[in-house]
């Protein structure tokens, strides 16, 4: 897409996430800060109905309750039958048997169009031998960008797999992301801020794996820009939300880096 | 009222908050850099007792359920029994049926004291033609200060309409204040802090009005102080605390924006 | 303990929390400041499981329900089956009978290793005559030192009694730590972040009195560092960050300000 970020400030795409009580104010505000607008509900009565008017939803197991997961299933229900891109974070998947279960529940009943985790997440997710600590990667026996691949072609759908370099996968293109500074993991949320900024991108690009490639470098090019102004995590996020609010398409062009595998 | 926030810093009011999972450490940490003490509390076997120890409750269905609007009530009936000024914020009022319904049966149980929405919120909640986008406000037909001024007849409270320019309303006098930067509107979360405030100079003025209206005020000029540093989101915020923490009664004196409409 | 920062930073410990939705995203992010890993996970499907890989579990009560406690029982159980350290929070005990009864039921049934709280909370817990205003201190009858010791003492475990100085005893050894500064009690915070960063300290020193000592040790000159620096409640709380960050054992070594009494 030629300018997603003008794009996202013009039509302010409403962004409705069900995610964690963690980082549930820094989802909203960097959904903000990108010029598009956040919506959280939660409450099984309402979700659908905010889902409908939404232009993207965003699935957060962070802090993941049963009542929470059911939610979650009526919106992405909601959101399949309009076409509106749902977005999974499966954080923490392989550290419990619960978040396995529920993150496989989700996949077995809705469909999502973009599976976002860390290394250990997605392969585990993928059905490989790995575990996370907490919410934590740890290494992993497989290639990552062919277990992105192969789980993107069997879930017909984007995988994200985020971490010192992104990989995002459609089954068929492959993109290995490689902006972004060390900093970004010395804050708790950027990898939950990635899941909206993903799905914002694609609340306007309807092909989601050049979307979610955007977005990664979008957020990475703010995170460099960011971490050159910076002392310490504190100024960090401070600097990291002036820099996307002051960015645009055209600054990024130039610091785009990624390539195609 | 003379020194309203040299009062709140001596009297250190408690503000009890039943709020949204959004915004929730936003509008305890404004509450206390006002120099006021915020308590969250919304377990049902202890929202009353809280409530009855406290100077003002705060109210916002920003990320409702059913069981927190059990809550709310609760609450809100032990504070009418005490005389306690009720503040609601009806975040996302005309996004869904049940958002409508809930602030409804709000309305119908217990007394509100100041009611606070933004233009398309509070326009719902009066009867009018209506649709909020997420919680984001939407162009509404009708005038805003007469909408703002019958409601507060109706309800027989203070009715509080955030936007490009604040109205507040008793039913009888109308103010129309002006302070304020378009950067609070870059940032998640004024718009429930204001809620707090509003709530914190209740807490030490009788007459809601006029304490809604100097609310609106001192936060407005301490945003526009905060403008005056600021590159973007997140060097405003930081701004915006240190700015309200050295905030003064007299600074404030010579930066209202007001009318009496 | 010789270089508990260095050992942190090297072992990454993961800590688990099940905490309160006002600051848990600063729990969160202060213990990865430090270097360990946090998750905060309290479904009762899971909690345990999630404490079984963890190095610490910190509790903190600040909004409650009979739900939350559930789900603190069970990975409390879990911890203590283990020998990993368990922090209680105690906030807002002496505010709410509620509150009253849902600490004295978790002491009751689990082994609490080390239990923090105000000047009011913990002469409630030891049952002196105290009350709490919200989540706030009030002056207590009793000599903090004495309570803390005796506390410790009828409980076996280490008591932290947090305020213009800390006092942390065994029930033998009892450490009055002097450092911080007051704007740490500018921030909505600060006290939950102690408690999760004792949680990291005794997460590798099992000696948890002095675990406790050294914790509030490094956070008080981190607090002192960056109020040197610091205009307001944000400012201080960027530099807060940035100071933790850029904290070495080398450092604190000349900034301890602590007496054994």
């Amino acid at each position: 897409m030629n300018e997603p970020l003008k794009t996202i400030r013009e039509t302010k795409p409403l962004i409705h996430h069900i995610t964690n009580w963690v980082t549930i104010y820094e989802c909203a505000n960097m959904t903000r800060a990108f010029g598009a607008l956040p919506v959280m509900a939660h409450a099984p009565e309402e979700c659908a109905d905010m889902t409908k008017i939404s232009s993207a939803l965003v699935l957060n197991i962070g802090t993941l309750t049963s009542e929470i997961i059911d939610s979650m299933l009526l919106s992405a229900a909601a959101a399949n039958e309009r076409d509106i891109p749902v977005v999974l974070d499966a954080v923490g998947v392989g550290a419990t048997k619960f978040r396995d279960e529920m993150a496989a529940k989700i996949l077995a009943s809705v469909h999502i169009d973009i599976i976002k985790g860390n290394y250990s997440e997605i392969a585990k997710l993928a059905g490989e031998n790995a575990e996370t600590k907490g919410v934590e990667a740890t290494s992993i026996d497989a290639d990552p960008a062919k277990v992105a691949k192969a789980f993107a072609k069997a879930e017909s759908c984007v995988v994200v797999m985020t971490g010192k370099e992104d990989i995002i996968s459609d089954g068929d293109r492959t993109f290995i992301v490689k902006n972004g500074h060390e900093l970004m993991g010395s804050i708790v949320g950027t990898g939950c801020m990635a899941a909206s900024i993903v799905g914002l991108f694609a609340a306007v690009n309807r092909d989601y794996c050049d979307a979610a490639k955007d977005a990664l470098c979008y957020f990475g090019a703010s995170g460099e820009l960011a971490a050159a102004k910076s002392s310490g995590p504190g100024s960090f996020k401070v600097h990291l939300y002036d820099e996307v609010f002051n960015l645009s398409d055209e600054k990024v062009k130039s610091m785009k880096n990624f390539e195609e595998k």
